[in-house]
């Protein structure tokens, strides 16, 4: 049973579509960390298109994190073009009214891959949060196997606890980063983008020193972490994701005044290049108990909502 | 028994003058991360004069790493007067043939406290290389309870593997550090200075990544990290150190080219900030036992040499 009809059984989306021929997508998340190649190789972008069934896919960008949608919209047309993609456009959903048009929920139901750009995490939120696009996003990846792929900004909604700003500090210390709620798409754990480049391993774990029950996620540029939901973690790209692990830290984050540096003892982080897949039940496994740990809170989906 | 009477006592070196007043010193290694206020509150040499004895010791500068000498040695001379230490002096010591010079060798068998300067520690090891003042050095250190301090290059050196030079690379990999062989005051570290300033993780990564089995230690600039031996570990200063513990890391770096990045899974981080002293015998210890074990290779000195 594919997701159109899914849906159209469950009545959640009454205007879901007809089905679409068969396809090989797999309700995914391609996490970018900003500046993806668009020009050369197109690694990334091939591979979410690749998710969301190839050539046949029904891809719709989200511009709404971006102040330039349609500089940003005419970009990835020309990606999704060259790679052969012909039903691909960019949803008008720029204001919360448009989160309620019953023509974009319509458009992302039928989606097989919704694809966020770039730009303010935090204006993306205030279009999307609570609104029925919302909803509907949450349904197409829940429900329906959409694959939902996002860079920078549209990397950090992934997590349910969002970076929505903070200056890349040389050390870790409190009131650093705010914070706001994303998306939820992953359930425990926190995503940082541009990560080796601009220098963000203390901003992320000056968020984690905070709520150290999450898994950090630091993403470089051209590089994207593919987590396919229940299974397995990829890397693609050109640099490496690195997972932060505070779950056995102890700190002092508690008895330290705002302008202070924070202690943080046991901290474990892994360093996962590009080209790496690392699927959860393969046996034997070759890693720590540690990342075996960090990758099943990645692969684990957050909550459904809306 | 105090250092001059061991030495005395021991033959080692003959020269070794007179008792000094009693004083407060101890064997400690005082390693900073460079760029140490020397105009306002002074606090890391101040404290390093502490460890030397305080007003009554006698401290001699290294300056060898150095391409400026006679300013850098000027700048010292003002700071430790300022601090009210009447004995110092700068060491005559540029060249290999300087490090054979009895009147140098007797200068530092009779002084409380050798501090280093910056500059190149590929230099300041090639004047000390295998030399009687460096056979000197570890006599005052390893039989004569002499503090010995290190600024930057002077900080490098502190360890037996020593990073010669490498830029901050933005992600670990192989061929990015050259190192050479240090002064091996600390048996089982690496030190990294600049640390946070100038982004120095995946560099001090790319490192340990060859030689898993050293402890890494990183350490921001205006900031010390003293080791007492066999006792204690202190930050003093702005900043912090961050340990890098490679022990049960597991990583494809024998398998990957000298290109290519690394996969490092299961490193354990600890930042310590400036202000924290971490007692190893303290009971009950309120670490984890990670932090433990590196602390314990911190505190156990490197063999005596030359």
């Amino acid at each position: 049973m594919n997701r159109r009809h899914l849906l159209a059984c469950m009545g959640a989306l009454p205007w879901a579509g007809t089905a679409p021929a068969q396809s090989t997508r797999s309700a995914s998340l391609v996490i970018v960390g900003g500046a993806e190649d668009r020009l050369q190789d197109r690694l990334i972008l091939r591979r979410f298109a690749d998710y969301c069934g190839g050539a046949q896919a029904r891809i719709r960008l989200i511009t709404a994190a971006s102040s330039e949608p349609e500089r940003v919209a005419q970009s990835y047309q020309r990606v999704f073009e060259a790679l052969g993609v012909a039903d691909f456009a960019a949803l008008p959903l720029h204001t919360r009214e448009d989160a309620a048009d019953p023509a974009v929920l319509r458009e992302m139901a039928q989606a097989d891959g919704l694809f966020m750009s770039g730009g303010d995490q935090a204006r993306l939120m205030e279009v999307l949060w609570e609104t029925p696009a919302y909803a509907a996003l949450h349904q197409a990846f829940h429900a329906g196997g959409c694959c939902i792929g996002g860079t920078s900004a549209g990397a950090a909604v992934m997590s349910r606890h969002m970076i929505a700003q903070g200056p890349a500090v040389l050390r870790p210390s409190k009131a650093v980063t705010s914070t706001d709620i994303g998306l939820g798409l992953l359930s425990a754990a926190v995503v940082d983008q541009h990560f080796s480049e601009r220098r963000r391993l203390a901003r992320l774990l000056s968020t984690l020193a905070l709520r150290p029950d999450l898994l950090g996620v630091g993403i470089d540029e051209d590089t994207a972490l593919v987590v396919e939901r229940g299974r397995a973690v990829e890397v693609l790209g050109q640099g490496s994701v690195t997972l932060v692990d505070t779950t056995e830290m102890q700190s002092n984050v508690d008895e330290v005044d705002t302008e202070e540096q924070i202690e943080m003892l046991g901290v474990v982080l892994h360093t996962l290049p590009a080209g790496r897949r690392y699927t959860v039940d393969d046996v034997p496994r070759r890693w720590p108990a540690q990342l075996d740990r960090a990758l099943r809170r990645l692969i684990e989906p957050g909550p459904l909502r809306g």
